[in-house]
């Protein structure tokens, strides 16, 4: 079933951003509710979108991408005890991208990390409250720490004339950024961080505003340098990031889904020499091995509509596991997507069965991730 | 302004409760996102619902009150570090309205806690995720605790005629619970928790579903048990809470607010003996006194919106504080609300202006909360 909804704003619980005026000014006509804050998900077509983030740039407001700022003479050791990346290998003005685990090994969250200090950093979060893990983590931990959520509201800047518009905005030094690094600085007093990441597999940089108050200037000067290149405001596409390989918490993992079975095992540094939350129940696992996993998959036949749920997943007419993400691909012109699997049918070249509410089953392959190969050039008509 | 969005379900990362497919049947037109899932918000107009509520029966869809489950060896102990609340005079089968705290004192939640043994509790939580908060606490505490969200769902039952339909279901025995007191049992098979609590100030219960795949199952059998009655599913109403001087998390307090601030000291037993989160924090505030406060307000003239947004409010032209919740009382022929405002302007008959949105600076008093006496009977026609 696709349906639409009607979203009444019920009172003043759900926050929103500082850009949410210019969101509504340039005619955003969905939100969607992400760390308790509204966020606009489209402003047109989610395949005319798409067209314009991998031929031109387009501005998102992920200003949902809350902060948790971790400071104070413990705030290495803290936020090292919180993953399984070892970020004694994250230099100052150096991001991560990293996994969140709880002991059991499981993803309470996939942020990207920022190292603002030695002690100083950021995790722009995805949809859980990390802030109350993090509190809750250093109640009896003994480490001296504040952990707060600091006003800082990021957008995203993605698409191949990315590049042209942080030039425009910041000047040379930002281009030469290598990816996750990021630089501190400010536009017509407007403090913000600038870094090389984002959520599209195109070249992307996000800019972190550190002033909600500044959100409109920030916003149109933004839209102002990237006029010359066609810039619009869009949502993040799901069409893109599942071309890339990249998860979405909340649907493709969660905190019931190991690292490994989420297949983030890139995130973990097994040589890494502190101890972390999670890190027996991962050594375990890596041992062990894991009896499911998360596997990409090719659904043929026609375009199928972005899963609203997750879709069952057969093999010889019984239910194995679920659909994830699944998503027409315009210019692969196959339906793509995440399957959570039992390990026996991973393999790739698996034949399964999905089972689509209003469409029936469809047979669907076990495929390599991602969909697009970041190091070749596809044919963007 | 006012405004409706359309909330485009992205992906599957958004849930749905065990009685999605019933509300969509009987005609939801509105869903808001509450603790990660869908929550239908209303039926029809929202005077129209407050009405039934408070003439008939509603049901309501809850199941986004997700519960955190602590059991093990030191689940009493744990729990009773959680809350400013002695749980030594909860006794097993009886139920609590509680706040959890922060080390500062900030609400974290307000769930309704139900104690269901000696070491077995729920807490149905507001809008945040105490999972975490819980599970990071209890990471060095040292106690021998489980934390589970388990499958647990409530529908509310609310509404003068709340009593016949639970007789109707359960039998005699349900309603002769004393209020925040709970039966275990179950109907045609189904088990479920049935609780003499609700958000609405009039007579209600709670049926927790304690087996998410019979949902529908156990929908039917409500509205079938209510139809004498006139039952009809509705959303929360939002005018009947307020009268009743019930607040919203996340609305109308949050964890930069402390317990005293929020105006709910009654649920600090100040004597309590035990050791619990925010215990020093709260006895400063206590004796220090606060500088800011939750105060009941009228707002003069025709009926205003219910606020989307936290309004301004202004003593001799400065801005001092923030309406946090307001709403037009169909039967008390007036705007009432919450403002958390500084302490100097919370004594009775303060005059304030408030400044809303499209429709400008608006007199407002201070008054006493709840706006609807429980103990007195008002005309509901």
């Amino acid at each position: 079933m696709t349906f639409d909804m009607r979203l009444v704003q019920r009172g003043a619980r759900l926050r929103r951003t500082p850009f949410f005026a210019a969101t509504q000014r340039y005619g955003a006509r969905a939100y969607t509710v992400y760390n308790h804050m509204l966020f606009p998900i489209n402003y047109a077509d989610l395949e005319e979108e798409y067209w314009h983030l991998i031929r031109h740039v387009t501005l998102w407001d992920v200003a949902v991408e809350r902060q948790v700022e971790i400071t104070g003479p413990d705030a290495f050791a803290f936020t090292n005890l919180l993953t399984p990346r070892d970020l004694t290998r994250c230099a100052v003005g150096q991001g991560k991208y990293v996994v969140i685990t709880a002991e059991d090994g499981g993803v309470i969250n996939d942020p990207v990390l920022l190292r603002l200090g030695e002690n100083h950093f950021w995790l722009a979060l995805a949809d859980s409250d990390v802030l109350l893990w993090a509190r809750g983590v250093a109640r009896h931990a003994g480490l001296r720490v504040t952990i707060t959520e600091p006003d800082v509201s990021p957008l995203q800047v993605q698409g191949p004339k990315a590049k042209e518009v942080v030039r425009t905005l910041f000047g040379e030094g930002v281009t030469k950024l290598k990816y996750y690094w990021f630089l501190e600085t400010s536009l017509d007093g407007i403090p913000v961080v600038v870094t090389r990441t984002g959520w599209s597999g195109e070249v992307g940089y996000e800019i972190y505003l550190r002033d909600g108050s500044r959100g409109d200037d920030l916003w149109e000067r933004v839209m102002a340098a990237g006029k010359p290149h066609r810039i619009r405001p869009t949502g993040p596409s799901d069409i893109r990031r599942v071309e890339a390989g990249i998860l979405n918490w909340g649907a493709d993992m969660s905190m019931a889904d190991n690292v490994y079975e989420a297949g983030l095992e890139w995130l973990i540094d097994v040589d890494k020499p502190a101890d972390y939350i999670g890190r027996e129940a991962l050594q375990r696992v890596r041992s062990d091995g894991v009896t499911r996993k998360l596997a990409g998959i090719e659904i043929a036949g026609d375009p199928v509509p972005f899963n609203e749920t997750k879709w069952p997943v057969s093999v010889s007419g019984g239910v194995v596991g679920q659909v994830t993400s699944a998503v027409w691909s315009p210019r692969l012109t196959r339906n793509i997507g995440y399957a959570m699997l039992p390990i026996a049918h991973t393999a790739l070249g698996t034949t399964l069965q999905v089972d689509i509410p209003d469409i029936g089953m469809r047979q669907a392959t076990v495929v390599t991730k991602p969909f697009v190969d970041p190091t070749k050039e596809i044919p963007k008509t």
